[in-house]
């Protein structure tokens, strides 16, 4: 059921590192991303799969990690994401993707999941350095990096109160206080 | 699986407006949009449901539809939607809703089939009407509106070529071309 799909798929920041993913894979679920909606049906997405362990070492200075958790770098070496999907768009197709990159990367995401995987949208990235670093031309332009691998870490939905900042217990344990349903029904007429 | 339902998960225009929507019903598919993720988890997503028939008569109106069948006014009075999901930004809480709104409405979608209906989003909207039509106070921004209902048309994803416009065919079916795997990946490594 799709629920039990989207409770899974949390943004999951530590991975067992040991497990990878193959490009295959990946290509799977950016395949399911393909054939979803696209605002004029323009599809100006496109992706650059990231597996190899070298690169993907090169690819994590660059990315900023779960701003709440100020105590906390990112990921030590052994939880790092084994894969990145580099999510672009073509501006000689269309300089407006509108939400296309939440609809595929939700898509994405929800595919990992089913497939025992999940990841984590990651908005805090050195864009620049990370266009340099795969030699992206300059009509590809850098949206939003997923961060992928097998989750090493157990993360639980909370009723927000007035804050909606995530957090860790003592169990080390990832808290993500979502808004009450009817917080965000505003009307039903 | 999830490849079925983003298979079947088409931007449906045309319903059968004899079977109605119950706003329980699509309550329970927000109420999966609000489990999702959210840049810095903020949240900021409001969603106004739609279901009495004449204020629907009312929206309608104010909707733009398929933009590349110029032919074609939107769906006849028997097919229109029976709902209407209005995705709104409560700017009180954010000015940035990222790309939460592709990564909720997406998901909305989903579980809309996954329960036998459809629906299509809307960007062509007259926003201003239709926030004053529903009394929306003037920090809940109108992003897109979602038109739901049981689907009356068949659509098939066929592979583009060149032309990425969707059409209808002879028999009134709507096709949409979409990008092959290999034009929407750039980078393997």
């Amino acid at each position: 059921m799709l629920r039990d799909l989207i409770e899974k798929n949390r943004s999951y920041r530590r991975f067992k590192s040991e497990i990878k993913l193959r490009p295959e894979q990946i290509e799977s679920w950016i395949d399911l991303a393909r054939l979803t909606a696209s605002g004029r049906n323009m599809q100006p997405l496109k992706y650059a799969i990231v597996t190899d362990e070298k690169l993907c070492g090169k690819i994590f200075p660059f990315l900023g990690w779960a701003g709440y958790l100020s105590d906390w770098k990112g990921p030590a070496e052994p939880e790092r994401p084994v894969a990145y999907v580099v999510v672009l768009k073509d501006r000689l197709i269309s300089e407006n993707h509108y939400c296309d990159d939440g609809i595929a990367m939700q898509s994405i995401l929800l595919a990992a999941v089913e497939d025992g995987f999940g990841g984590c949208i990651v908005g805090s990235v050195n864009k620049s350095k990370v266009s340099r670093l795969l030699e992206l031309p300059a009509h590809l332009e850098l949206l939003w990096v997923l961060a992928l691998g097998k989750p090493a870490e157990e993360v639980v939905i909370d009723t927000a109160q007035d804050d909606i900042k995530y957090w860790r217990d003592e169990k080390d344990i990832h808290h993500v206080p979502k808004r009450p349903l009817n917080e965000v029904l505003i009307l039903k007429k």
